[in-house]
């Protein structure tokens, strides 16, 4: 079993539930990884994944190696047939072949390069582990999704639901540099399974997602409109996909202030942080007490040990 | 309960004999952390301070996640109202909250900027994480101080004490790059809970520490006369601290060497370390018998272990 | 009891025999390393040795405490006698001493320099730790040797054996910068203790490894005829020993093909990793039934288990 997407998920609700019972008592299952190694391998920055998908590996008693490629290891080459001549040292067929010997489970992040969109659609470094590693591998943010973050959110929502059906938002913000859309992505198809939910994204004309993801989810261009009785405001940055990784935008009106959150119905705002205050989102709004953000990173442990103790279960 | 300063010790003398306490048996509570975690923070390098802290909370069972934030995490942003529109991905707010869901006690090390005398003395990345941060903050060495460090110093002297009433002198060493007064201020701090002990600061004119730390401590301008008759020399370069992080005198005459030292009472030489050799201190003295050098150093486990149990007794 | 060089194993039949007993039940000493404390400082990038040597450690029950001295601590000064007003912030003489305050194992490494050829013969670094650290040191690949990775390679050799007296080859091939002789030196010193092998060492004229290690180790010169009848060929750059550290020749025609394999008897393809795919060897080999570098990389765990376990059980 691996966890890559999303659609690992076989039911959305089950899952949540077991994370709400994980968390309810974290340490009930911690001779479940006794004896049993997390290799956990960045070739990006991280702070809430790092940290809490150790602590999830710690509650189930596993031990953890955790490796940055960036600085502690080697280049590697993800082509195949190359003659690797130039910068890297090490292909990725030997590189998740032998980190399989010394770890039960491997958790990888790498984010989208934002240049090639073919390449990031092919999720080139986590697709190279997938592939060639012989042991369970874990998404940690990849190009294209970040499922643990989104997992989480799922969790989230279920603490804070309302007694009607809500309407959750995505609302895409302005930020100055160029990200990735892979949160987004995960928030979409986690919400594609949201079978009591409504789901409105909401962006400038031009920041469609990939429509191979968003598929029939409902978009509406009006930030506003899409704010009206928002239980659920999730807000996230992603640039550009048509016009693959460009900032094409960078309109201060999509800021979410306390003025469009009058607009929900007293809605809870999300984000999966890290997060620029006063660019993405005003500090009125993420200092309110509507703000779960918090409780979102939070449950990232949960979310990552619900997934780790499905693996550990399995082999 | 915190350890953010010298201050935070309630009485030197029974922390001190607490700490020789666990020296003896430092395994006898190992079970007081088990399940706990202590997330490491670093903005700085750390050898001793990374290690020792490290072997202390194993030492008590506990977890530890280390985290270098120079290169693996975020870049943070520490103003209140700030457009994050700049370098900083990430606000202190949300990281010292986000990092206290994963950990049980935090400790951080962030040094003074050197820069900005005001900006240090409000030791902005400690006070961050303790305004925010919901769980217990330790002090790595900060801006201002390094606690750790002198409680270690202190139990070391407690080691080696004299039957009379000891003469301690803190002298200025010349070196080639401005280092902070961390150390010099907390050891300064320390001295003035020292009931049994004389005291006294040598250093060039112009080199004086913040009066609002010396306060009334002795400062004796003669290096020489400084060290006439003293059982403990503690020596310690700082840039300084009136034309603020400045190197205003980089004089040999006032490096520590055999016969300067032949004018103590047969005193012991004491460093923080890391040390520049014939710079600071010559080769015949940090190589005589008299260097307590790394007794200090290993001290460091049972200065950091005593702190942590002191914590968890609490939480 | 260090282990420096494959001059430190005592039997290299009774070592290859006890790793395999070891690989058998790698958990069976689990309580050997209970409150022990492994360093592991690295000067250099590592994969598979931070991780095997991590694991191995864990198999035993030790705790593991790993710095990067590359980015986390700071730059170390190994002449004695020097004024340190340049770079180095600290001399090896207290960070060795200081370590071992903390470790009960201290695991080095550190590469050559490859532009002196005296400074790495002396092995710097690692004779720095040796001479000034007071508990046992382990060389996770030194300026001159890598030791673990020769064990792990006799252990490998002893699991894919022939029924007959083998006949092995350590090839040169070639690279496009310049690497360490380390590799290459320790396989001939295992290669040396190897009492029913026959060892031919083949690379271009000028490329001859230190003769005070090869000793009267045989060279052929011919690739071809080296080749002939091999049942193992180990495979290995390494950068020009007598115009120390030159990149003096990049002949493809040395690059290990099936044509060159099929000169062989049935030969097994060896190499350490990582390794440079249709430079080194073509893909056709690396990726034959006959290329045991996985197998290779596995049991680098079980020879660092064994030489920490003999450690741990003199300790």
């Amino acid at each position: 079993m691996n966890y890559i997407s999303i659609q690992n998920i076989d039911s959305l609700d089950k899952w949540v539930k077991s994370a709400l019972k994980i968390k309810k008592n974290p340490l009930k299952n911690k001779k479940l990884g006794k004896d049993k190694t997390l290799g956990m391998l960045f070739f990006n920055p991280s702070l809430r994944t790092r940290l809490s998908t150790q602590k999830a590996a710690l509650n189930l008693g596993m031990n953890v190696m955790v490796m940055n490629f960036t600085n502690e290891g080697w280049t590697l080459e993800f082509e195949d047939g190359t003659i690797m001549n130039q910068g890297a040292s090490e292909h990725i067929r030997e590189a998740a072949e032998v980190v399989s010997q010394y770890c039960d489970i491997i958790a990888i992040r790498s984010f989208a390069g934002l240049i090639d969109k073919e390449k990031d659609n092919a999720e080139m470094v986590l697709s190279g582990f997938l592939k060639f590693a012989t042991v369970p591998i874990v998404n940690m943010e990849s190009a294209v999704g970040h499922p643990l973050q989104s997992l989480a959110d799922a969790i989230t929502m279920e603490e804070f639901k309302t007694p009607h059906r809500p309407k959750v938002v995505l609302s895409w913000a302005p930020h100055p540099r160029a990200l990735p859309q892979a949160v987004a992505n995960s928030f979409v198809e986690m919400m594609q399974k949201q079978e009591n939910m409504d789901f409105v994204i909401t962006h400038p004309e031009g920041y469609e997602l990939n429509p191979e993801i968003t598929k029939n989810s409902k978009i509406e261009y009006d930030q506003n409109k899409a704010f009206e009785n928002a239980d659920f405001v999730y807000v996230k940055n992603w640039s550009n996909y048509n016009e693959y990784g460009a900032v094409t935008n960078m309109d201060p009106n999509w800021t979410v202030t306390a003025e469009k959150m009058a607009l929900t119905n007293n809605g809870k705002f999300m984000h999966c942080l890290p997060v620029r205050r006063n660019v993405i989102v005003a500090d009125e709004v993420i200092d309110s007490e509507n703000s779960i953000v918090i409780q979102q990173a939070h449950n990232r442990t949960y979310s990552a040990q619900l997934v780790l103790q499905k693996i550990l279960k399995k082999i």
